[in-house]
């Protein structure tokens, strides 16, 4: 059995994961989370996250005598650069040109691999999780926004410039909805986390009959997708139907890349997976109804099974992925 | 100079075109094109592709003393599997399991592989024409359906069972225009040959005023997409009209496919193209509002330069694709 590990770093604007998976998947040792203190700004994530990483080295160290740590991998909000390590530009952090590969492997003294949170997530569903054992798996991350990760032949699928999988904006009704992203119709802007609970509010104020307003005594804008879920578990129609209309909506891009992907796994992750079955069921339904059959009876659509974890082992997988195409 | 060539074969549901493409993509000889007569059956079919095979070959031996055949290409209507060579159902030839890769084969004497047309019309454009010098590009082919092929990292992509690249049926309005496919909204339900005629026509229909029905003796169901540009080229609104708004439906197409994919090339191919900078302005203004900046950035949306001989190109890329691949 071999005793060499990778570190992985699943970096948030709000919270920092980090834990020690061994080269082969099969051990996970060192969970760790901590705040990401964003708001300190970039030095102050650097080390908050060195220091997270370091603690789950101890922990590694301290249950697998013997243990090797030999490189690390972080998953962190884009755009950025998987050549260079550099993280062009994230919002949610509020960073430019920010040089995170070099600085993390200075920090720790260990070779490491940066690449993007989204896509690590759904590599990592790839590698250890709910699309294990798939050669061409597509993996949708559903929170703030949606986000998505391409599996090509047991590989990350990169683009021409590192922005590829951007699947939360295709566009699903050609003049809906106006995304974040200044496209219209894109579909996150139905079917991320905010979105949902936005639907739910505007079809409350426009007369709809719920009980959605007692979840949050009455405040509107405290209403969340996961309250929308217990309301929905609840019995609550509305709820339910904003639910089935997310599986409408999401089904119709999950349709869209199994044409173009025929994939052998659609993985959904994130949050929204919280409403199991009443999504899944009316997801696969609608999917079976727009996509090629063929293509539909080979692909499994599936929540994600590394709860919280997926980005860590996606993280450790890339760096694999990056020793192996010696970009580290 | 390699004297050594590749037999490219490209099977439409109303012609054969074959030809003699030289294994470096340089040298092009004995294009021919016959009637598929697809009404003759299967074996009529075969006969015919093998002897205008044969005509190319012939017409290369003439022209290039010592030349080597030491292949055949050939891009069929599908759905087919690459593996066995068997085209599983077509259609527009009305064939169900036939074993076209081994039928050739035994019919030339030669080397066969089979491939998608659409694909190998993609393949092509990216080996030899518009997609030249990519290492990510995505097609559309554009006729009575849309078609597509992903090349990724200098190979056609074909997905877990040779069912990938269904690019005209992404969703892009999710309650739109009813498809042939099942589905509704497709990009193929506005933006075919036929569908961007039938919208003229029902425009005309409802009232629009347009001097289209001149154009076919007032018999409406005459009118062809190419009318259609042939009327906006001498200055008819409602047709400007129509062309604008296909330059719309296929920019939130190819606006999601350019942030899925990050290609280095978006190449349309097919009689769309004969509308040119009518068609191409608006569909490069419409992508460039709709999706990520940094990704439009890179990539160039151009139509197929191969006019007519995409399909032979890529079907002899296609036989050089399954060599190396163990394939063939």
């Amino acid at each position: 059995m071999s005793t060499r590990y990778i570190v992985g770093i699943d970096l948030g604007g709000t919270n920092i994961v980090t834990g020690c998976v061994r080269e082969d998947g099969g051990d996970f040792r060192g969970e760790r989370s901590i705040p990401t203190s964003a708001e300190g700004g970039p030095d102050v994530v650097v080390q908050r996250i060195i220091a997270c990483a370091e603690e789950s080295i101890a922990a590694l160290r301290a249950e697998v005598p013997g243990a090797e740590v030999i490189g690390v991998g972080c998953g962190s909000p884009g755009p950025l650069d998987t050549r260079t390590g550099v993280v062009l530009l994230t919002p949610n952090l509020g960073w430019v040109n920010m040089p995170l590969r070099d600085r993390l492997q200075s920090g720790l003294g260990i070779r490491t691999a940066l690449d993007n949170d989204a896509n690590c997530a759904v590599l990592g569903e790839w590698w250890m999780g709910a699309a294990r054992g798939t050669r061409n798996a597509i993996g949708l991350t559903i929170g703030t926004g949606i986000g998505g990760g391409i599996i090509i032949d047991g590989r990350l699928y990169h683009g021409s410039t590192d922005l590829a999988g951007e699947i939360g904006h295709m566009t699903i009704e050609a003049n809906g909805r106006k995304c974040k992203c200044g496209n219209y119709g894109c579909v996150e802007a139905y079917a991320s986390g905010p979105n949902i609970a936005l639907r739910a509010v505007e079809a409350i104020q426009t007369g709809a009959s719920s009980t959605l307003p007692s979840y949050v005594a009455g405040d509107l804008s405290l209403i969340t997708a996961q309250k929308v879920y217990q309301a929905a578990q609840a019995g609550d129609a509305l709820a339910h139907d904003v639910v089935r209309d997310t599986a409408h909506f999401l089904g119709a891009a999950v349709a869209s890349l199994i044409n173009i992907f025929n994939p052998e796994a659609v993985v959904i992750v994130g949050g929204v997976t919280l409403a199991g079955d009443r999504l899944f069921e009316p997801l696969r339904r609608e999917v079976s109804r727009r996509a090629f059959k063929p293509a539909v009876q080979v692909c499994r659509i599936v929540p994600g099974e590394l709860t919280g974890v997926a980005g860590v082992y996606g993280a450790v997988r890339a760096f694999q992925e990056q020793v192996e195409a010696g970009i580290v």
